[in-house]
């Protein structure tokens, strides 16, 4: 289930290659890696059944639709499997389900145009869009769900990780799961530990993308409690 | 001197609208807002002779290289004056002059070729960079200062005001006016109020990235003093 995933700005080849040496020992879905290493990630993962997980518009969202589109074909063409695209918040936060739609279904049909099978995840920041007020972030939500649903993306994704708002929740998985009518959940920031981690998955979560991964799966092996993770993601 | 600044994701056109009114009252350089709102930027600010000043690969850098290029050079065709570019971090810090400036050679050539005066501005995350310890901070901002100024860019720039390391410093720009041989120097976060903002200037700034731009001014001219700012630029 999990997104092994290092997205900070300053991270380094060799970074990203720990994150890929340690998916292949554990066995993840996939690695989560920034633009700049997914042709890297796709030459070292070869043969190993760990997916290449990438992100787009990453993470404020704030590039235009044709730019994202062209950003996600390219990621699919350098070898991405799947792509977290940051979707345009204030189109959410303003309940504008058509201008959401419009902006997911350009980029959709860029990337299935050059794959078929890949796999779109939309980041639509729900500690953001739940600061703004239990009715109106539920509705928030709802929107986003129909928007990413209706435009046939595979995956509503909580959050970037980078957000001053913070990271999943599993009241914001539980919401998407109520408005999702079917749509897969990804929950990412702020699962440090086995319990925050697991409580994602009683909410409902189908993935999960952390950078803690390896301590919390030692952690559920019964090996030393996993010292809080990296800070930022 | 200023770039009146508004880049936090969830900005809505009303924000960038209030923005934009602010900068022509007020005669700022420029409006510095997010990809999405160029071309509307662009329409509201004609014949006021405020620029239009926007960001690309921002705040990561983490994109391709030719990502950039296309996403700067698209801006400038929907009517950017000045592009605020995130440099590739990783290159920075391990002092790779030669991907650093690669990377903005290739970006200044497609964008020039769009408009040949538009300015080219170089964030290169000095916070992040210092916090390498004192040495190696100070070759990586040596090594930016070198890149930048070899790829015929117009301005280094210090922060995105985004990372968690912090934006400007005095120190940070007098390290960019000691290396950078005549180039430039914007600085961009951190500036609350008007104290501040006149340590930058002394440091040796030449552009100010601010979004307190209308308080500090009010301060300027003995009105009520800067309350602090808007939080996160």
């Amino acid at each position: 289930m999990i997104d092994h995933t290092v997205l900070k700005p300053e991270a380094t080849v060799a970074d990203v290659d720990k994150v890929i040496a340690e998916a292949v020992e554990h066995r993840f879905c996939s690695v989560c890696i920034a633009p700049a290493y997914v042709a890297h990630a796709r030459q070292k993962l070869a043969g190993t059944g760990v997916l290449v997980c990438t992100v787009c518009g990453f993470p404020h969202g704030t590039s235009k639709p044709v730019l994202k589109a062209i950003e996600a074909t390219g990621l699919v063409k350098d070898g991405a499997d799947e792509v977290d695209v940051v979707a345009h918040l204030p189109f959410l936060a303003a309940g504008n389900v058509d201008a959401a739609r419009a902006e997911l279904t350009e980029l959709v049909r860029a990337v299935r145009a050059a794959r078929r099978d890949v796999v779109v995840k939309v980041i639509v920041e729900s500690g953001y869009l739940l600061s703004l007020g239990a009715d109106r972030g539920e509705q928030a939500i709802a929107v986003a769900c129909q928007a990413v649903r209706e435009s046939g993306c595979d995956f509503i994704k909580t959050s970037t990780g980078f957000h001053p708002t913070g990271g999943a929740t599993p009241e914001a998985v539980k919401l998407m799961k109520k408005y999702g009518d079917g749509l897969k959940v990804k929950a990412a920031g702020g699962m440090r530990d086995l319990p925050s981690t697991l409580a994602m998955i009683a909410a409902g979560a189908d993935r999960l993308g952390m950078s803690a991964s390896v301590a919390v799966v030692n952690e559920l092996k019964g090996k030393a409690p996993a010292a809080g993770g990296a800070a930022g993601y």
